[in-house]
C-alpha cells in the first residue's frame, strides 16, 4: 500500500537518474568549477529573469541553516512560523550554522504568518539594545508547513515589514516548486520582485534524489557562503552530481510538471476525502500536503490497509503526495477512507 | 589529456551507478531507516569483523568533522600531520563541528606521524591545566597525503600513546581503501585490532559520487551522533540514495578492486617516472599519489600536452591516480615527461 | 530622587567593600588557588549543608550561560519562563555558550512555571527523535521575573517532571537570595533538598560589586566546568577579589540581611501604593520587585519628581529596591504617589 | 619569600582601592552608562591622541578573545607567535568568541614576529580558496611572552603586511603600560599611528584588581562589540566598578609609574642575575618579565628559600616583577641567588 507519510520516501524521476548517468563518466573539475554547475546557474538567472549566485547543497536543512548564517549574526532574531521546518524539526541546525542565534517562532493561522504578527514581534524586540538579540531575518515557508501557499501579494507585504525592520527575507523553498505550479504565476514573482533575498529551493521532495539550491537573489550577500559552505561539510567535491540532478529537474519545466502532479495527486485526495461524512479539511489544500480530520474508525481502517501516513494530533493525520504518486494509490486510499 | 590533479575529478563506478539506478525507483522509509542502508551496516561489520555503527554523509569534510566533534569536546585539543586534510583544506570545518576545539599540527617525514612525536606534544600540553585545551584525539589520515600508508604496528604504536594520553583516535580514511588494497591485510588489523576508535571510511574518490561512511568500532561512542548528523545538515533525507552507493562499492570487493587499480596505475607512473633521469620521488609511493621532483622544462612540457596536475612546490608535482584511469593516459604521461 | 530602575543601580555593602579593601594588599595565588576561594566553598557548603563546587564569576550572564552548558549540549532544548532573563535579556548568551541549544520559552501566570506546563511541552519534544532538540535542562528563576517566589515544594514539583524527562535543574538565583529572605526556608530546602542541580547565585544585585557564584550541588557535573569557564574568559586571574566579596557577603548572614532589607522596602511601597485608588498589583509581591499599574498622571507625576522605574507596559511600572534602599525614598515616591 | 611566579600574585594598587571605594556608594545608571564609564573613554581618547571606542571587561582573555572575534570570522585565520598567550594559556577562547576560527603560530626570537615570517605565511595562505581558513588577523602582544618590547617601527612594518594581506591587527597589551614605560614613547605611536586597529589594554597585571579595556582605535570596527559582549557574559551590570579602577589607574599616569617600577625591579634582578656566574639571561629584559638559565643548585636554593617563580624549561626560569615588588625582595633574590 501507499507511502502518504512524506514526500521524502519517493525515489528520483527518471530523468533524474538519466542525467546523472550521463554525468557519470569522464573528467570534470571537482568543488563546483564544472559545465554542469555553471549551466545550472544559468538555468536559475532564466528561470528567476535575473542574475543570481547559486550554491547547490545535498539537504534541506543545509540549504536553510547556512542560507540563514548568511543574513543573522550569532546574536541575531530570525522570525519564522511557530511550525516552522528550521525551528521544529532540523534538531537546531540554524542555531548551529549561524553560532547560536535565536529562532522567535510566531503564530498565524494555516501555517502563514501575517505583516501585523511580524511587526508586533519586531516592535517587541529592542532593537538596538544590547541584552536583547536583534531581527535579522525573516524566514517565509513556501509552501507552508499546512500546505498552503503564500501569494506574491503577501509575500510582498511580509517583505516590507522584514526589511522596515532591518530584517533580510528567507524563503524555505523545500516545497518552493509545488507552490509555483500551484499558483502558476513567475518565480520571479513570489521571490525577489516581491523583496526575498535569498530562496533555498528544494530539489530533493521534487524528484531529485539529494539536491537543493540556495538562491542569492543579491549575490552581495552571498560573499562568504562559500567558506561556509565548505566549512560546514557541504561543498560536495565531485558537484557535478547535484548540478547534473538540478539542471534536468530545471529543464523544460520537468521541476512544475512533476510538483503539479504532486499537486494534482493532493487535489484528487481532498476532492475525495471531501465529499466524506465526517471528514474536514484543516487547513485549504495548496500544494502536495493535507491535514484531515478522520473518524477514528477510519484513520484504523487505514492503517490496517496498510497506508503510510502520520497521526499529526488527535483525529488529525497529515497525507503527503510526490511527484510519482499513482493515482491508483489514491484511489485506493480514498475507497478504504470511503469505506465502500 | 589526462587530469591527475586529483581523484576527484574521476565520476563514478558504473557499478555503483547501476545500483543507484535500481534503487531510485519505489517507495523506502527517509533518513536511513531503510533496507539499503541496513545492509550497508551489515556489510561494514562483516568487512571489519565487528559490529560497527555506521552513518553514511554526503562528504569527506563532513565524515570527519562530525567524527572529530565526536571525540573531542569544545576544550579539547586534536593533534593531527600538520599536512593533514583536517588542518589543511578543510576551512575550519572541525573547529566549526567541535565548536571551536583547537587543531595541533605536528610534524612527520613523509606524511606519517610517529609515537615519539605525539608522545612530546601530550608531554607538554599540560593535561588537566585549566589554561590548556585538553588532549581529546588523535587524527591518522590512512593513506597519508603523502601519498604514503601506516602499517598496522605502526598505528597500534600511535594508538598506544594516544589512549594512554586520554586521547581517543580517528583515521581520516578518504583513501582508506588504497592503503588496504596495497597492504593486503585485513581492513580490522588496520583500525579497531590496532585500536582505531572512529574511522571515516571514504567512497568518493574510490568510485562513488558522494558518498562517505563514518564506522564507529565502539558504538557507544556514537550515542549523540545522530543529533549532531542532523543538526550538521548531514542527514540525507533520501538516504537510500547514500546507501546504494556504498552498498554496490563494497559489495564483493569492488572497493578494493577500484582502489587495487588506483594504486596500479600510480606505480606505473612511479616506475616509469623513476628511470628518468633528474626525476625524484619525494615520498615511497604506496597509495595512489605521487610526489615528484621534474626538471621544470619535463613539467612545462606536460603542461603544454594539456596533463593536469598540481605544482605542490618548486619543481614538485602532485600526481593522482583513480579508480578509472586508464592505463593509456598513464602511459601518454611518461611518454611526455620522458621528452621521446 | 531615588531610582527603582532596578537593584543594580545600587553602589556596594560597605562590608563587602571592608573585605576588598582587606583583601586587596599581599600576594596570593592566582586563578581561585588562593585562601579566600577556599572559604568560600567551605562558607557555601556550610550554608546549602553539603559539599558543593563553587565557581566564582564576575556576571550573572556568565554564571547562568555557563551552568547550562554544563548541562544541556548543543542539540539540547532548554525550558524555561516565557519572561526568564536567560531567554529574554542575554543576548543569547546560553545558545552562545551551549553551542547553540534552544530556550523553549513556557508560559505561566505569575511569573512562576507549572509542572503541567512542563510536562506538556516534553511530552510534545519528540525525546529520541533525531529532527528534534532533546529536552535536557529546566531553568528556574527564584525570585522570579515577576517579584514571586517559588515554595520548595513547588520546586520539588517541577524538578521531579524534570527529572523524569531526563532534564538536569537550573536555578536562576540572580535574587535567591531574597526568596530565602523572604520563605524564612533553609536555602538546601529550595535547591538540593528539591532536587535542584545547580544554582547561580547572585551576588552582584545584593550588595556586592560583580560576583557570583556558579553552585554545583552535584560536584560531578561540574568536571569540565573550569574549562569552560576559562575558555569563556570567565576565570578571573586575581580570583581574591570575586571571592572576598562573596566571602563577606555570605558571612553572618550579611546576604539574608541586605536582602530581607530590599524585600521591606518592596513592602513598604506595596503596602502604601496599595491603599491608593486605582492603583493594582499585578503580581503577589513575594521579593524586592513589584509590578503597579498606575493610573497615567500619578506615573507622570513621579517621573516629573525625577523618581527612576521602567515602564513595562501601558500604565504598568516596574519598581526594584534594593539592599540599600532608603525608607525615606520609599516614603517620598508614596507621597508624590499619593497626589498629597 | 616573594612570590615571583607572576603579576597577577599582586594586590591591588591602593590608588584604585580607594578609587573603588569612593564608586560604591550612591546609585548609578548600569551597564556602562555611567559617569566613570564615559570618563574613562575620555582619558583613553586623550592619552591615545584620537577618538576611541572603549569596552572595559574583567579579564584578559575575554578582552582579546572578544577583540579578535571582531576582526576574524569563524573562517578566519589570525596570525600570531607561537608562544602568544591568546594561542597558548587561554584554552582556546579566541576559538569560541570567533566562532572557530583557527589560531595559525609562527615562530621568532625573542617572542616577537618579524614581517618576512608573517608576509611568507599570508602568501601560503591560499587567499580566496574556499579550503582555506583566510588571512583575518594579525595578533602582536606587546609587551611579548619574553618580556621584550616592540619598537613603533617595528610594529609599523608588521601592520604594513597584515594589512596588506588584507588583515586587520589585534595587539594583546596585558602589558602594554609595561612597553610604554620602557620605551617613554607614545602610546599613540606604538599603536593606531603604527595602524593597530584594536588594542586590549590590561589593567589588572598593572594594579587592578580586575580590569581590562578593549580600546578600538576605528569605532566602526566595533559596531556589533556590544553584542558580543553582552553575550560573552561579559557586559558587568555594574560597571562603574571596573570604570573606576581604570579610571584611577590611567589618572596622573599612574599606570606608567606602577608599570615603570615593574620594569626597574626587573632591571634591577637583570642586574643582580648577569654579574653571576654561569647565569645566562635568555631574552633581552625589556619589560617585568625574565627568562634566565641558573645553574640547578641555584634554583633550588632558592626554592628552598621559598622564592615562588615558574620552571619553564631545563634550567630556564620565569620571574614576573609587579607594580608593587619591593627592591628588598628583588635583594633578598638576588642575594641567594648569588650564594653569598
Amino acid at each position: 500500500m501507499h507511502d502518504f507519510r512524506s514526500d521524502n520516501v519517493a525515489g528520483a524521476a527518471p530523468e533524474v537518474m538519466t542525467a546523472l548517468a550521463t554525468a557519470s563518466t569522464g573528467q570534470a573539475a571537482p568543488y563546483g568549477n564544472d559545465a554542469l554547475t555553471a549551466r545550472v546557474t544559468e538555468r536559475l538567472s532564466a528561470i528567476f529573469e535575473t542574475q543570481v549566485a547559486v550554491f547547490p547543497v545535498a539537504t534541506g536543512t543545509a540549504a536553510n541553516a547556512l542560507a540563514l548564517s548568511a543574513l543573522a549574526p550569532p546574536f541575531g532574531a530570525i522570525y519564522c512560523h511557530e511550525e516552522a521546518h528550521i525551528t521544529v524539526d532540523e534538531c537546531g541546525a540554524p542555531e548551529f550554522f549561524t553560532g547560536g542565534a535565536k529562532l522567535v517562532p510566531l503564530p498565524g493561522a494555516h501555517g502563514k504568518l501575517t505583516p501585523d504578527t511580524v511587526a508586533r514581534a519586531v516592535a517587541r524586540a529592542g532593537v538596538g539594545v544590547v541584552h536583547k538579540v536583534q531581527p535579522s531575518a525573516l524566514s517565509l515557508t513556501q509552501a507552508t508547513e499546512a500546505g498552503t501557499v503564500y501569494r506574491p501579494d503577501e509575500v510582498e507585504a511580509l517583505v516590507e515589514v522584514a526589511h522596515a525592520g532591518g530584517m533580510a527575507v528567507h524563503m524555505d523553498g523545500a516545497r518552493f516548486a509545488n507552490a509555483v505550479a500551484r499558483l502558476g504565476c513567475a518565480p520571479a514573482a513570489l521571490t525577489w520582485k516581491a523583496g526575498v533575498d535569498v530562496l533555498t529551493l528544494g530539489g530533493t521532495k521534487g524528484g531529485c534524489l539529494a539536491a537543493e539550491a540556495v538562491v542569492f537573489f543579491n549575490p552581495a550577500m552571498a560573499e562568504d557562503f562559500g567558506y561556509a559552505r565548505k566549512r560546514g561539510g557541504h561543498l560536495v567535491s565531485k558537484t557535478r552530481f547535484l548540478s547534473a540532478q538540478l539542471d534536468a529537474w530545471l529543464a523544460d519545466e520537468l521541476w512544475l510538471r512533476l510538483s503539479g502532479h504532486a499537486n494534482t495527486m493532493a487535489d484528487r485526495l481532498a476532492a475525495g476525502l471531501g465529499k466524506l461524512p465526517g471528514v474536514v479539511l484543516e487547513y485549504p489544500v495548496e500544494a502536495n500536503e493535507l491535514f484531515v480530520r478522520l473518524p477514528e474508525s477510519t484513520i484504523a481502517a487505514l492503517e490496517a490497509a496498510g497506508f503510510g501516513f502520520y497521526r499529526w494530533d488527535d483525529g488529525l493525520v497529515r497525507l503527503v503526495t510526490a511527484f510519482d504518486t499513482p493515482a491508483t494509490s489514491v484511489d485506493a486510499f480514498l475507497k478504504i477512507a470511503s469505506g465502500t
